[in-house]
């Protein structure tokens, strides 16, 4: 019983009530904020993060995984991890690599014929329409073997990896073209575009860098290496880079650092690669404009081909007056191009300023040829002052920026200060500053570099986290930090540790702009998206040899594999193809054979196939991996791996006790006899869902659809088990009997949650004080003798208030001293007839009132109960 | 300015305030509420899960990771997500499996010489002393391909794999007895002990179920496979298991299905196993004295040896009265000890009943020899009834037990009904039952199967999670569902979405029963503990060859790595040791070489080993993966890979343009002097952390220790300088003294971290209405022109109460209203000074009151800004 809370709170929402019984101090929040030192600010952040059960988020982020080699989904606010998808690493739980349609999709990414079998995710992308988020594709980039992965969104599954052909490290991708049309990825690390040795004085000649404009098809969500190219950059190591949009759209901008083209060595005596590569004050930031390029690439004249594939070389690049290069400050990391396309906000990460170029600005100067000189590689340089829009110190280390509606607002990262700085890169003015918890890499907005921004959050991207969680070994997580930005100053919310992988830089997008499938058309592979070559239906289930190769077309529904043996000769390569037979959703069949390392996720409508080779002998189980009934650990068969070069004699029969015939006869009995009793609770719930028209409601004529997708399979067994009867066979037919009560079983299951989620549905709503009155029901412990809608250990109450006269007041005397009212003569009888007295619980007032308004609830939806 | 908020929240924590001035509806927080639609009752839950920036949880739940073959940790009540820990299945962001000294833990897991890479985890468990968790080691099972693997709870790496050598399947383990010197897992599908093919018809005879029981030595934290034994069983199906503690101390408990024995086949005209595995109402607990049969197992008499492990037949462990059976209700799933040992509750799924076995009744059984029968095994059966305390109905689909400090209460998952059923097991009563979302599997409770169960808290561990989250595809996460059971009934708080596998089993124990290191000793071999035969200090690193094995000894330290530079013929086989020499907690580096599918994870101190055939010719970048300095980028080197049958020409030079000695001068005394000026801000921190006994607060302490570990590698650099000026090689000495600045800037970001800390440490505690008032003083702007210890846009307020006589006043007046005092003398020469004038912020008389506390709260420090 928490009164006072109820108090307070109402007080809170602005309702009315009279103040002065609001000293008391015992409220539940005030006794939850002393025992867990929770300050009136605490509470006000935990409120802005805390998501009830079943409420959603209104973001949703798609981070890198960092080293961990995947992508990781959570929610904005509640910072939840939605999903780890597998990308570049193998990961058994999704099947990813473990089978053999995901394998080959793995696959794509080997280089030079090498299987990779992890990868350095560091820049994801979401796909866009006139530069803003359309939900569709998502890409995200190896650094350490240099590939591009594309992740359906309808699916949250890898379609396509697609390594590089010439670069040997990458950094600057992904980044889509404002109507996802292309996709820029940058080098990082200069290396020969060719595969051979050249040694490392040969620096300046024979190690280049680049960016890659990669064809994207945005209606089947594929990547097009044939009409791709790579434009040649100087051995300057390429950073990030951004597309243009609205007036700067067809250019691109990739930022860089080493232009010193410094090649260090301590082991020859020379400084560290950290030395040499931040001498000088500026970097260059490379502008070129693709689209020219694209056009350009398609004349075989402009380009030359290395590892069959296109390359434009510098000079064809610089005679087409389609790149040219602006000093930067120092060491830079982000370029980010604001929502409309003319600014470019850049930071170097030595240096303590930010710099905003103004696109118009350059174009002006290339429009005039108006140069400051060129690179030893004949690439114009623009001058740096001419280009800016101007410069503000921010602090140290600043290193990438999101953008948010307000005109001219930015939020950029810094670095080695550990803080998030709200600055105006218009009007050059810093506008507040937040401490972050600590080291922030990317910092990520809110749909924040999208022609779009929404603004509401940011989250910094911490590297380090040192003292925020509980130690969990040498190896802490990182921790990205959600910060309310709706104010006028920042307001740090939450810590979010990340358990897997160093997340690199995140995309958020609004949750109502995806809309992901739930269930597969039956038989799909959901690789290719296309009907899958071992689809099988119920029915069509069947184990075909050809030579020594045995395929298996297998089906799985709950609670069984179909087939449950299969036998084999050592030696043998075995392919088994499973269709998942569900229709409802989050209903996932796993399958593995132990001890041969293989494993599939099928989800609902999904087919797959795993394969081996049965190279030894033995007795393998193999099972469904997930719990998805209650008969799930029954859902398993065997494989058995024989020697054909070895004879097999049968062993000693251990002697089983057997049943009589009329014992047998008795059992039949007792099984049909429980089914029919199952089966009249199961019509009374399917009469009750009728009669109140489930049908209107989706997510409940979903969970029917589902439940009689279990009933419509009980006819069939009805007949085996008849069969069996008539050929006096009854230890066949209690088992088919017993098959149909697992039918039940599950229909019962589902039935019953379709049931309570549509009283759910169409009951009235419950007035504040029903709700009161309901919690309090329960709690003050009389839902222990009164079940409603039927006769428990106490009366039922469904119509208590029309039962005796002046209904309300008898009830609430009752509550309040029923001790009172034991000697009236219905009561008397109701104590005979229970054997039980109605004790004093020690209600108020306010309590007894709430309790008759959802009395008056149950009353106005009596026939639900 | 939020002044509602402050007067409201005050008053829930039972401040004194004048209540008249309640009325207002504009608090925060009651903007938050009506914004985001929660209601009184989500923001108490809200305030019970929150867990502000840098608080810690209480306890730490380690879950099995299902599929994915790892554990994962979380804490609670926030519900974040710490880690995942690799264990079975390679994952490269911790290295495990793409390093050398992982990869052989991994490879201990090979079955039949066959490489396993990834497992379906289902059981954790937590070593114990005295039968309470001692937060030493956790142990975790294998499903699919039986293995057990043993974690280190001082740094959470897996240390061991060990194969089960006889079974083919497994589920009931992991079990630590009380004092952790055995661990109990039990077979799941039945299957011959051996290694070759026996006929299904076969089953009764050849195929068996059995117990293995474990030698652990919990010193070392390793299973001992050679003084470990397996139990026979029949071919029942062996479910979950415990271990007696207490009374029950020295016995073992394993339930069963499909003692029917059944083995179906829809493709041999048989109802599938689900049908005939579930026919009998019963099946059998196996009770067995692990203790007396461990003790049997050490003479050669008593055991034969299947695949050179040692088996107790049944018959021996029937004849020395150490192993029986009792029925249990129809395929049971948890067998769960209470925290005295007396009783055991078991649940079966099919069946609506929990059963609650005395083992005082077993006990007197077995010594009255007082049999009910035998199975066909001679296994003598305990009468059910005898055995039983008594059975409750609870509803459908009982599955798992988790216990609570309160005598008899105790806590039922209902998949079926999805519910948590809260009961009493001794006086067989239900107290109260709550909704899951949807379909629970095991609960977690806090070292609620322990002997000494902590309550606070219920985890569900729910199946589905269909409409809990935002779509993510056809795949869901799982939800773990926390529950307050601190009040008379249960409260669901939160939902927890599980983004990668399906955890099975969760143990939680209180935090601070955790002391995980930091770092390691320099130069760990972390797998083994012991010292790396690669562990390399700085100015030890070398390449050496030995034939075709080129072995490098190399450093990591922010921000390079040394060599930079590694040569090697193609065909060469390399092997690369690095040491990560910071001593920095959570100063991670991350080691790849591209394309070579490598990668390690160096935390602090540690040294581990990469090593590959450098089989292609080309040029590779390697770097490290962290981002673990703002020079991160530039921690790289290259890989070449020399084809040594060809003959290479150098590249024709490109002429760059070269810098006279004037301009060599220059940039020389540029950098110098920059590195002075930086010196200049390192030694005014130094001195303040000395002042302020810096030493004195460990967290401080180490922070220092971590930057002048930087500063104290400048003397070397700078020496290196000196000689090249010597030599006349300036271009030499810029880039040492470039180098002296990065280590500056190193030194710097991290001595700034431990300023700030110490700050905060050593300031006077700051009064409620001091901190409302410095955050009134950032929200309201203030501290746009003002900065606390310096002149900025403003004059520096320290000192400003003193500087005026009746000083508080004075302030107050002057943020009340500006405008009245710009004419006088002291103010008027402020404005002309700062060419600003203070505008009027519109703050409240109590809003000023809390600057004016907070302005006190500031004089009182003023040393420290």
């Amino acid at each position: 019983m928490k009164p006072v809370l109820g108090k307070i709170s109402s007080l809170l929402l602005g309702t009315t009530l009279i103040t002065s019984a609001l000293a008391a101090t015992d409220g539940e929040l005030a006794k939850v904020m002393k025992d867990r030192g929770l300050s009136e600010i605490d509470v006000v952040r935990a409120a802005k993060t805390y998501n009830p059960t079943g409420v959603k988020d209104k973001y949703v982020v798609f981070s890198s995984g960092g080293q961990s080699g995947q992508m990781l989904v959570y929610g904005v606010p509640s910072m939840r991890l939605l999903k780890y998808i597998a990308v570049f690493t193998p990961e058994p739980w999704q099947g990813y690599g473990y089978d053999k349609d995901s394998l080959e999709i793995l696959r794509q990414g080997n280089i030079r014929g090498r299987e990779i079998n992890w990868g350095d995710t560091h820049h994801p992308a979401l796909s866009e329409t006139d530069g803003k988020y359309d939900g569709k594709w998502l890409v995200i980039n190896d650094k350490a073997n240099p590939r591009i992965a594309v992740i359906d969104l309808e699916d949250f599954e890898t379609k396509q990896i697609v390594p590089n052909p010439v670069f040997k490290s990458e950094h600057g991708g992904a980044f889509f073209t404002p109507n996802s049309d292309h996709i820029l990825e940058a080098a990082q690390y200069a290396a020969p575009f060719d595969n051979e040795y050249h040694p490392i004085e040969d620096y300046k000649e024979t190690y280049r860098g680049g960016v890659t404009v990669w064809k994207f098809d945005s209606k089947i969500g594929r990547i097009i290496p044939k009409d791709s190219f790579t434009l040649e950059l100087p051995p300057y190591m390429q950073d990030l880079s951004d597309s243009g949009k609205g007036i700067s759209d067809g250019w691109g901008f990739t930022n860089s650092f080493n232009t010193e083209m410094y090649t260090g060595g301590i082991e020859v005596g020379m400084p560290p690669n950290e030395a040499g590569m931040s001498r000088n004050d500026t970097d260059f930031l490379h502008v070129y404009n693709w689209k020219k390029l694209y056009e350009l690439s398609k004349d075989p004249k402009n380009v030359k081909i290395v590892n069959d594939h296109k390359i434009i070389p510098i000079e064809i690049a610089v005679k087409n007056d389609a790149l040219f290069l602006i000093p930067e400050p120092k060491s830079p990391h982000g370029v980010d191009v604001d929502p409309t396309g003319q600014y470019l906000v850049v930071c170097g990460k030595l240096d303590t300023h930010a710099s905003v170029y103004d696109f118009k600005k350059i174009q002006k100067l290339i429009s005039n040829k108006e140069y400051a000189g060129k690179d030893p590689f004949g690439i114009p340089i623009l001058d740096m002052k001419k280009s800016l829009h101007g410069q503000l110190e921010l602090g140290l280390g600043p290193l990438h920026n999101q953008y948010s509606p307000v005109d001219g607002e930015i939020y950029t990262s810094l670095y080695v200060d550990s803080q998030v700085v709200k600055w105006n890169f218009k009007e050059l003015k810093v506008l507040d500053k937040e401490n972050v918890h600590y080291n922030i890499g990317h910092l990520a907005g809110m749909e924040g570099k999208s022609a779009d921004p929404q603004g509401e959050y940011i989250i910094a991207l911490n590297k380090l986290s040192i003292d925020r969680f509980q130690n969990v070994g040498p190896l802490h997580p990182q921790n990205h930090q959600l910060i309310d930005i709706s104010g006028k100053t920042m307001d740090l919310l939450v810590d979010m540790p990340l358990p897997l992988g160093e997340p690199h830089q995140a995309v958020a997008i609004r949750a109502e702009k995806l809309h992901p499938h739930v269930r597969y058309e039956m038989g799909t592979n959901t690789k290719t998206g296309e009907q899958h070559i071992g689809k099988t239906l119920a029915g069509q289930e069947r184990i075909e040899r050809n030579g020594n190769h045995v395929t298996v077309y297998a089906t799985l529904v709950r609670s069984h594999i179909n087939p449950e043996r299969i036998t084999v000769n050592k030696g043998d390569k075995v392919t088994i193809h499973m269709t998942n037979l569900e229709r409802a959703q989050d209903e996932t069949h796993g399958f593995t054979v132990d001890n041969f390392d293989v494993h599939a996720s099928l989800e609902p409508g999904e087919t797959s196939t795993i394969e081996f080779n049965a190279d030894i002998e033995g007795v393998f189980p193999y099972y469904c991996t997930e719990f998805c009934s209650a008969l799930h650990l029954e859902m398993m068969g065997y494989l058995m791996v024989k020697d054909p070069n070895k004879k097999y004699e049968s062993a000693q029969k251990i002697k089983m006790q057997t049943m009589t015939p009329e014992q047998l006869k008795a059992e039949y009995d007792k099984t049909v006899a429980v089914n029919a009793a199952t089966d009249s609770v199961i019509q009374s719930v399917v009469k009750f869902l009728k009669d109140n028209k489930f049908g209107d409601h989706k997510v409940v004529a979903d969970l029917v659809t589902d439940a009689l997708d279990q009933y419509g399979k009980i006819p069939e067994q009805k007949k085996l088990s008849d069969e069996a009867v008539k050929a006096g066979d009854m230890e066949k037919a209690i088992l088919f009997e017993n098959m149909i009560w697992q039918l039940m079983v599950k229909t019962a299951d589902v039935g019953i949650r379709a049931k309570d989620t549509l009283v759910r549905l169409i009951a009235t709503k419950q007035s504040d004080a029903a709700a009161r009155g309901e919690k309090t029901f329960a709690e003050g412990g009389c839902n222990g003798c009164h079940v409603i809608g039927k006769v428990s250990s106490g009366p039922d109450l469904t119509g208590v208030l029309q039962r005796h006269e002046n209904g309300e007041k008898w009830v609430a005397d009752f509550i309040l001293d029923p001790e009172k009212m034991y000697g009236e003569p219905y009561v008397k009888g109701m104590i005979d007839y229970f054997n039980l007295k109605m004790p004093n619980q020690h209600m108020s007032q306010e309590e007894t009132k709430d309790i008759i308004e959802y009395l008056k609830w149950i009353d106005e939806n009596a026939n639900l109960f």
